[in-house]
């Protein structure tokens, strides 16, 4: 494994996060048909007249703004620049500016996106932020692996230490697997990334499928483990589980709104207490017994309920595997660490598959050694903790971590979901707006997408862990399988020195992975692993459909329409239509319903413009288009006016099948309806009028080539 | 009483329902005010130079239109003058011409504004409409009485015949009082017309709300007493109660969105069969009395659970009393007579008070006479229909004509409650929409919000009848006591011949009212009439903030700003301001984000009106700035642009606060924002972008001077 620093041909296509990624740079192509397009332009002068100087200050101030500094809105910044002040960031209704301080006094004060390189996290706090979903996971995998081999009888028990072993195998395997896919991957985003480089974007889309509801699963199981062991212990809040739950989940979701740096601090001392808690608890079970020879206390006869066969060991590795939920939490988060981040990242990942598989095979030795069993009222973690501290606090410190730390390792996934989305967006898959980055710089679109999925999943399930697991496994061994048949086919393509010992490390890893993905499958397909099984292709299908759309939105917006088949260097029927002021033609269309101030102040407006312009007048009946022709000549007649007879009372249909229908025989036409519309200053005051502005823009939006203003007239006092 | 045929004088200020309503005359102040401003208009000529002649068939006709008329979305009717066909008044979207097939078929072809007189009903079919509410009250209102009676011992029974005297002598006074106001008022609009036009505005207000209460209480207590009946008969369907209930009020919503007339054609049958079959009952019930030389059966010994006092015998008045709700139908509905409105009216209204009285004086005479008391599991209806009847068919038919023609009164409501709603909205106290007549000239949004308001109402209860009654008598006596009270103030005012004699009638309708009002309010207090106590005077405050918010509404937009004091004829100073072109002074404002077609084609637009234009582009990064004013220059730089760097990666804001800062310094703008808008398919789409758009024009929509537009581009394959 080279250690011989950066290499940056590993960087094509993956910078890190940049609040850039929702203004990407143009591409040649649309560069030389913006200037084509720009060289055809003619307007007057009149256009570049400012009756203002943007960089004024009396333009920049706010109500309260005099010439210092503390009441400007925008900075100037050089000529045609300006730099927006908080002032200029804050909402001016009563309702926003409450909201914004409720953001700040949960989220701090925003920062700046200059600041965003700071956003990084040391090893030791990077450690129990990624790890505390794996570690965790010591808490219910021996347990899962003991529950499913006492079917077979307590002589099937015999058979954990063997398949113990093979498991941490898989762990090695997997963990040097991701090892080498941090350094090839250095910008993160683990699975998705790989799977889409080396297997092609439907593998990708698959691995992203399964890792998206393994997120969403994660925060749902942890936090209603972690409630439920607390209302175990207090069962006075038994009734509150789910609003409990919820909350915790907000909690979650506040500190990681606050930004990764504050939440690796809230988030490492319970995992570090949970690590010094089991590390405590195997040492002493182990020297005891020592001191007693490592006799092998025999487990209590329970009758077998199944026979001993292949299908119960199969089902006990891969109820065994869920140890291993949370491994691919550093690959996706190379980025958070200091640099070099890849090697930051390599070492903390070796630690905690290190500290995995010292967890794992010390409690599931322990567990052999003193005979314990599975029980319905008590888990083996329990057990085997008061037995092996029966007096003093130290019971109580194991579970009230244990309980703690199943509770923050769902942070796991507030870390990682939010990037994978980043990433994925960043291809179109998903929508753009999880690209952006909130005033704390943290992915905050995708960290509420991941609390309200998560909060949805656990009101639906009631909070009730035991009916979630079995959705568990499927999604994350399938991520893991792809990423590495991915690598698999990633080293073979560079065949760099030693490929062939990376691809085989990553091939074993792979065919273990898919053993286990398809016993979960099978084994607990009737359990609840079909909704995964039907959930990966539906988010596959809906991953592509919203690419289609934004490959659509791109053909159709690009200034580059795409050439058919003859590709010259600048075809004209190619030119993108009418972007060029000189061919537009244009028409004015006042609808008037009264005559008033709303009115005239819009058809001032329109008649200053000095374009063509029509007057609307939708009538109920006959006498009322006289009354109202009537007035119109009295005004002057200055606007051409049309009365349209409804005679079934139908007022916005007229209007907007009379502009679709005048845009239909006069496409070169541009048509402009400006409509007066009055502003009331309560919400509830909308209900005493009735709405025109709103109704006929919404019935007119749908048609090409129409323009809809409004002209406010304000009520305030 | 005058039957000297139409007295002009008793128009003023009540026309019947019209189509303008909605848009009435201008006042001649505004028409001289909308002269002067008209004078001094100056525009080009380019602004009357249409660019297409709006009466030629092109314009006219819709995508599917060629010359002949079945195509055309208008017909020309004159110079300047259109008529709307039908196909003008389709939506054309998917979803909008499904609604419009469900609109026919449930509401048949809309009518046009010319045939709204045809819409009236003969006195038979009058009878049954406006009369089911008042006849229905007999089927509980005696049995009402009884159970305060019997409190007392069945000692107190007696004294049912000397209160049912003077029960009606009630009806009878206000049966004779409406007979006055019909005459008075030829227009309708019952007490709150009366109580507005002879006490003054806020008496009107009470009575209108106590109207609107008792209205909504009518359907929610008859529908769900129509549907207890239903459901004892046939207990399978109990568990569905409320569905039946809702699903009632939907099918009386129906009928009368189709029209009145239609909507009297199907009630008329079940008032009919229920007025036959009580009638029936009486007859047979005195004759068999007589034959047996109308001996009283004494009633089975009860002992008395209070003291027999004046108070019990003010609630047995009150309680009886209720037979009289739904008398107030017909003065309210004067308008849908066919003329002579206020004779056919007057003559309805003699006919249902006399049944009314032989009804109630029957039915309370024979309850006497049987010696029958109030049981718990039945009604006392049905005990006399069930001693009557012993044998034969006749005991469920009665049963089956008062549980229908219950289900039934509820309409009578439906026909009431839009008018009074109608005659609210002309005075400006409740929404304006009020006014508007649907497309089979009902006034829709009355009827729609009857039928929610009363589903609400029996959700909320569960359907259940007994917890409603007692919020039920105060409303409607409210309003009998103001709108005699009323009366009689009309009666001093005018001195007409005999006006003493009429003074007194409606004095001591006013005064016995009174008393019930007083009654019930005191004694069903705690029962649930402290609802209609709070409710009353919060009606009449948001009635009043109504009234405030269109005053408000009028004097800002109304033509001749309000004098202050002066009132000279033609103050400069009173002008209204900017309302003609010269005065305007444009600056458009473009936000780009990204130099796309959409971009593009709004520069164009905005290029091309030939006004001063500046373009905003804000930028989340310096180096993103940078980028974009690059491309700016490839493109020609022909719009001049401003880049506002947003560190913290808010966009509304900062562009939200440019613009209204520029408008706040200059006033004398009309700043005109443009925004790109990119318009996808289907809904699910726009989760995809940002909307800008909506967000920007929502954040300006509180700036006065600022016209959001917005330059469609279309995805649309």
């Amino acid at each position: 494994m080279g250690t011989s620093g950066h290499d940056p041909e590993r960087d094509a296509g993956s910078p890190t996060f940049s609040p850039s990624a929702e203004l990407p740079p143009l591409p040649p192509d649309d560069l030389r048909a913006l200037r084509r397009v720009g060289a055809r332009w003619q307007v007057g002068d009149a256009v570049r007249a400012l009756p203002v100087d943007p960089q004024s200050g009396e333009v920049r101030s706010g109500p309260a703004g005099t010439a210092d500094r503390a009441g400007m809105l925008f900075l100037p910044d050089g000529p045609g620049r300006l730099t927006a002040t908080p002032i200029a960031e804050r909402q001016d209704t009563a309702e926003g500016r409450a909201v914004g301080v409720l953001r700040r006094v949960l989220l701090g004060r925003p920062l700046a996106s200059a600041s965003i390189l700071r956003e990084r996290m040391p090893k030791l706090v990077a450690l129990p932020v990624l790890a505390s979903d794996l570690l965790s996971s010591v808490a219910y995998g021996p347990e899962a692996m003991l529950t499913v081999l006492v079917l077979a009888g307590s002589g099937a028990l015999g058979l954990s230490l063997p398949i113990a072993a093979a498991l941490v195998l898989l762990m090695i395997a997997v963990g040097t697997s991701y090892r080498q896919t941090v350094y090839a991957y250095p910008h993160g985003a683990g699975s998705y990334l790989v799977a889409s480089d080396s297997l092609g974007p439907r593998a990708g889309l698959a691995a992203a499928a399964g890792l998206v509801l393994d997120y969403v699963l994660t925060v749902s199981v942890s936090v209603s483990a972690g409630v439920a062991a607390v209302t175990s212990a207090l069962p006075g809040l038994g009734p509150y589980r789910v609003p409990l739950a919820l909350a915790v989940i907000g909690v979650l979701l506040t500190g990681n709104l606050r930004g990764i740096r504050a939440a690796g601090h809230v988030f490492a001392a319970p995992t570090y207490l949970f690590l010094a808690a089991v590390l405590g608890l195997i040492a002493v079970g182990v020297a005891r017994s020592a001191a007693g020879g490592f006799t092998v206390v025999a487990a209590p006869p329970t009758p077998a309920v199944e026979g001993l066969g292949l299908l119960v060991v199969l089902r006990a590795f891969a109820s065994g595997a869920t140890s291993m939920t949370g491994i691919e939490a550093v690959s996706n988060a190379v980025p958070v660490f200091r640099p070099t981040e890849w090697r930051n990242a390599r070492t903390v990942l070796t630690w905690m598959v290190g500290i995995l598989i010292v967890l794992f095979a010390g409690l599931t030795l322990l567990i052999h050694l003193n005979g314990l069993v599975p029980r319905a009222d008590q888990t083996l973690l329990s057990q085997l903790a008061r037995l092996t501290f029966p007096t003093g606090p130290w019971y109580a410190i194991i579970q009230a971590a244990t309980a703690l730390v199943l509770l923050f390792a769902a942070n796991t996934a507030f870390n990682d979901l939010p990037r994978l989305l980043y990433f994925m967006a960043r291809d179109g898959y998903v929508p753009r707006r999880f690209l952006h980055l909130g005033d704390r710089l943290a992915l905050s679109n995708g960290l509420l997408a991941l609390a309200v999925a998560a909060g949805v999943i656990l009101v639906a399930f009631g909070g009730r862990t035991h009916s979630l697991i079995p959705l568990y496994a499927v999604g994350v061994f399938l991520a893991f399988t792809l990423s590495q048949t991915g690598m698999v086919n990633h080293w073979r393509h560079r065949r760099q020195p030693g490929w062939r010992r990376r691809a085989t490390v990553n091939a074993v890893g792979a065919a273990l992975s898919a053993v286990v993905l398809v016993t979960a499958a099978i084994t607990k397909f009737t359990a609840g692993a079909w909704v995964v099984v039907l959930a990966v292709p539906l988010l596959i299908y809906l991953f592509r459909r919203v690419r289609r759309h934004y490959d659509h939105v791109e053909q159709t917006l690009g200034l580059h329409p795409v050439t058919t088949g003859r590709g010259g260097p600048e075809p004209a029927a190619d030119e993108p239509p009418a972007v060029v002021p000189q061919q537009v033609r244009h028409l004015f269309l006042v609808p008037v319903a009264r005559l008033n101030q709303a009115a005239l102040r819009t058809l001032a407006y329109v008649g200053s413009l000095g374009q063509p312009a029509l007057a609307l007048h939708i009538s109920p009946e006959q006498e009322e288009a006289d009354r109202f022709r009537a007035q119109w000549t009295t005004w002057g007649d200055h606007i051409p006016l049309e009365t349209i007879l409804s005679p079934h009372r139908v007022v916005i249909q007229p209007l907007a099948g009379y502009a679709s229908a005048l845009r239909l025989h006069h496409p070169d036409l541009t048509l402009t309806v400006v409509v007066p519309d009055v502003v009331v200053d309560h919400p509830w005051q909308r209900l005493l009028h009735y709405r025109t502005e709103q109704r006929l823009r919404r019935a007119l939006r749908r048609h090409p080539g129409i323009v809809v203003s409004s002209m406010p007239t304000h009520l305030t006092r």
